[in-house]
């Protein structure tokens, strides 16, 4: 078996195996190895040590059972692959995804209790599972974005067996499975990598740590390291794509952008195994170059999130107008227009950024947007992780669905949206470096200093913060949220009837001051009405018959606040 | 007479003119403005004060007569726009750029002085004069990248009158100006615009100081900023295009790069007075990018320098390999690989940078790359800042002319080249802070440290230095500089004739282990003989006629160490 690990400056490396010591070969570019035989048995512990230092776990290792500080762990992925039978994902055009948190979707807070619930996704009708962040992180619980073995998944969801057996029954159930990789930092608890080689830059900053050295000196094994990464997810796992978080904090000033390189390589597994990958990149950018080919000077990115479908949607529901919501004062102007054109902002001046923000989206077709309605951070970065379940009355949580799932663009719905879940999903950390708590616990505290309950924000260290955002999955036999339910699956077969009809224009039609919105494209067609009182709103020709109402009203009327679809007689 | 100026986090901002303290008045996005009648006079001093706070020079003073720390002055430009003359520049494609440093192109260091020696250059046959650095910077001389104030040209060069009079005086003589402006920081002495806004960001760093604030909160009046100075140049002063230095160290994550902004701003400046204006990279990243137009996701500048060739170059016909040299050990198959694509490194591992670099240059045509065998930095970098014509003899001077003159990019000369100048170019600068002045001399010790003549290394603050650095125009008569004077004349002249036919695709024939290569386009064939001595070196299918040979020699021999230049007979 062979052991290596990239460390450009050390002058000896040693593989600690059990008591062994057993000193490394350095190859090309700083990459050392050694051939270890008879082969250790799977789980013997390891770690390196670095010119006489204390053994270190391995950057890249595939199993920390006992922590971010702990032994690395020997983890051989031949069997994982052998779970894995041939599937053929939707494409992104007929694509519904569903956004799951393994720790909170089930009370049970794993693979195992998520994989039964596999035939409850099927019956809504979503065409794509995606799952929140799996490279391990410190703690108990976590939404994930703090890992720091970008190839160890996080192991209180379970093995990697029971990971891979989860998207094999994905699959089984004809769901793709898409992970979500965080590449723009590592977590600020338990990161040994930057004592093994230049994985870090001093020249950029991001928010959240240290940026990623995609581009100085040694970058290429940096480079490489993120590269495998996303390879590994999508060969050892068998997921259908990544979903890459916050792309506009990953820096990168060479030719050959990371985010290209990594496109390119995820493209060329695909023609090897002869699987179609996506690659979706949340982006704040409003910049087509994430997407646009490569040949035309973009990243090949097969698609990325909008965040101005949110925001405009979220601002004319709920009014509003704090934060990024200061960029959405128009109203129903702003939905319709975001409607047409997939981005707000294509280089108005911000308020928000104090700025101009955006380009127009030339190139971009709508499968390459991704919208919602909810999601972990709209929901989860409010001060009481609020739903809008938990903010707004059903028919506008029905108008609100149908404006997403019939939207031209690929919708992202949230774990528990469509039944209209009541639990929260809070901001929830596990931090066992006391001090790091306390200074999350502070920080988040001081985000909201302006709100007049601030003391009574939940504490992210809190374990009732993380067991109060676990799915409380009786809810969804309750009426109204069965109705609701009913109403979700309704839309997505409508939007599944509308994708055999994708080369059909979408088309909008909106009174601002009268306060209505129809929308249509092929033979689909949803009106909506924001007046507090049914009425007859203006339809493209016909004929058309109506399929789905939010409530029952005279015919060719839309109910107060509701909305109406129709299909083409 | 409207003054105003950009400070969006003062509360209060007052004109001092002369005595008079002149309150301001707050507009939109933060620029205050007076409106000051009776205009004051041209060459009125004046400052702003900001907050009560003590008065600082204006950010956007068009004349700094008294130093970067002394007050702005009133000039107004219409006069400087009565100057100009139409004129219609060469075409890039038929452009030879001769690179000219004002304070030591002559003895007098001034635009007047410069100005007496067109006549010269037009003889010499280069079509575009390019400027180093104008704007003010500290000191009574320097090479110009340490400017503050980017609206106003450096006093000890001359007025600005004087200034737009050698602009339209080169249009006189058929050539096009071309100026260098540095967008990636501000010089460390007199720089007061951070006291005005956010001008800068701590999101980036660039070598040289803080990186400009290009993409967040209020950058988009830092843009303007920028996007006015270059507008400034040539609509006031007539210059022809600009030269951006080291675009590699400016910085901008935002959809649109200021880069593609400042390019699409001077094309609509160029419809609007019907002129072709060009804008050209300095880029180390060998990235076409830069030039692709913007529908195929470039920033549509006009061309970029490579440095590849010159470093093949130097590295083939010195031997030198330290620093960036260590990229081009393969001597003469380096020298073809970029005369072939103009990119030597298209995403090789490059030792220097420890890094992969580049890519193919997909879409970059010829004339979109400049090259040269010399230029301020190649040279003035050295710890002695020596010509090649002080360290190479004669025959390899007009094998460096030739391979350049007769490349298929646009060549570059440095002045005093085209008579192999005895005169090093050294690094100068006249720091008024002293303990800047001490870091600067102490920092060019320490670059210098590994040579053993470290004591010698000339002292950037002394004056000694500058003065050295001065052509000596009485050497361009001495005979073996004529000779060579005549020599880069005549290969100007041919590569005119061989512009005429710019479809005929460029070639390159080489022997490396013989040491020859040959090089034509069109009716134009230039042969290489790196040996000891004189040769026939074989030819593409002619039939050719001698046209100039480096040194006699018997009929269908290449000189030892020489070139011949044949034309279609």
């Amino acid at each position: 078996m062979n052991f290596s690990v990239w460390a450009p400056f050390a002058g000896r490396v040693e593989l600690r195996l059990g008591t062994q010591a057993v000193p490394m070969q350095r190859g090309s570019r700083g990459t050392w190895s050694v051939e270890v035989s008879p082969a250790p048995p799977e789980g013997a512990a390891y770690r390196f040590s670095l010119d006489g230092g204390p053994p270190l776990p391995d950057p890249a290792s595939h199993w920390q059972p006992d922590g971010v500080h702990g032994d690395s762990r020997v983890m051989t992925t031949d069997r994982l692959r052998a779970q894995q039978r041939p599937f053929q994902p939707r494409p992104l055009s007929e694509a519904v995804i569903y956004e799951l948190h393994v720790g909170t979707f089930t009370a049970e807070g794993t693979y195992a209790a998520a994989q039964a619930r596999l035939p409850y996704l099927a019956e809504l009708g979503v065409t794509h599972v995606e799952l929140m962040p799996l490279a391990a992180f410190p703690g108990r619980h976590g939404w994930g974005y703090d890992g720091v073995y970008w190839y160890a998944p996080f192991p209180a969801y379970g093995t990697a067996d029971e990971l891979a057996a989860f998207v094999a029954a994905c699959h089984g159930h004809g769901l793709a499975v898409l992970l979500d990789v965080v590449y723009n930092h590592f977590g600020p608890d338990g990161n040994y990598t930057g004592k093994f080689g230049p994985y870090f830059t001093d020249r950029w900053k991001t928010f959240w740590g240290d940026a990623l050295n995609f581009d100085g000196p040694y970058s290429d094994e940096v480079r490489r390291f993120v590269v495998e990464n996303a390879l590994m997810w999508l060969r050892e796992y068998g997921f259908d794509g990544l979903r890459l978080d916050a792309v506009h904090a990953i820096y990168c000033a060479g030719a050959v952008h990371i985010l290209e390189e990594l496109a390119e390589a995820v493209k060329a597994l695909g023609r090897e195994l002869q699987r179609d990958f996506v690659i979706i990149a949340e982006s704040d950018a409003n910049d087509p170059r994430l997407v646009r080919p490569v040949e035309q000077g973009g990243y090949g990115l097969s698609a990325h999130w909008c965040d101005d479908f949110h925001h405009a949607l979220h601002a004319f529901f709920t009014g509003e107008r704090d934060g990024y919501y200061a960029d959405f004062t128009s109203g129903l102007a702003d939905l319709a227009a975001v409607l047409r054109a997939g981005y707000l902002y294509q280089g108005q001046f911000s308020v928000f950024r104090q700025r101009r923000h955006g380009r127009p989206p030339a190139g971009v077709l709508p499968h390459q947007v991704v919208v919602c309605s909810q999601n972990h951070d709209q929901v989860g970065n409010r001060a009481f992780g609020e739903r809008l379940s938990m903010l707004l009355p059903l028919p506008q949580l029905k108008a609100i669905a149908a404006l997403t799932l019939l939207s031209p663009f690929v919708p992202l719905l949230f774990q528990g949206e469509e039944w209209g879940a009541q639990t929260p999903f809070l901001y929830f950390t596990d931090h066992q470096d006391a001090e790091l708590g306390r200074q999350v616990a502070e920080g988040r505290r001081k985000e909201f200093a302006g709100f007049k309950w601030k003391e009574e924000i939940p504490n992210p260290q809190d374990p009732e913060t993380f067991r109060q955002s676990q799915l409380r999955w009786s809810e969804c036999k309750e009426s109204s949220h069965a109705d609701l339910f009913e109403w979700y699956k309704r839309l997505i077969q409508l939007r599944r009837r509308r994708s055999t009809e994708a080369s059909a224009p979408f088309e909008v039609s909106c009174d601002e001051k009268a306060g209505w919105l129809a929308m249509w494209q092929g033979g689909v067609l949803a009106v909506f009405n924001f007046a507090d009182k049914a009425r007859q709103i203006p339809q493209p020709p016909g004929p058309w018959r109506l399929e789905l109402s939010s409530a029952s009203v005279p015919e060719d009327f839309v109910p107060a606040h509701g909305t109406c679809v129709y299909v083409r007689n």
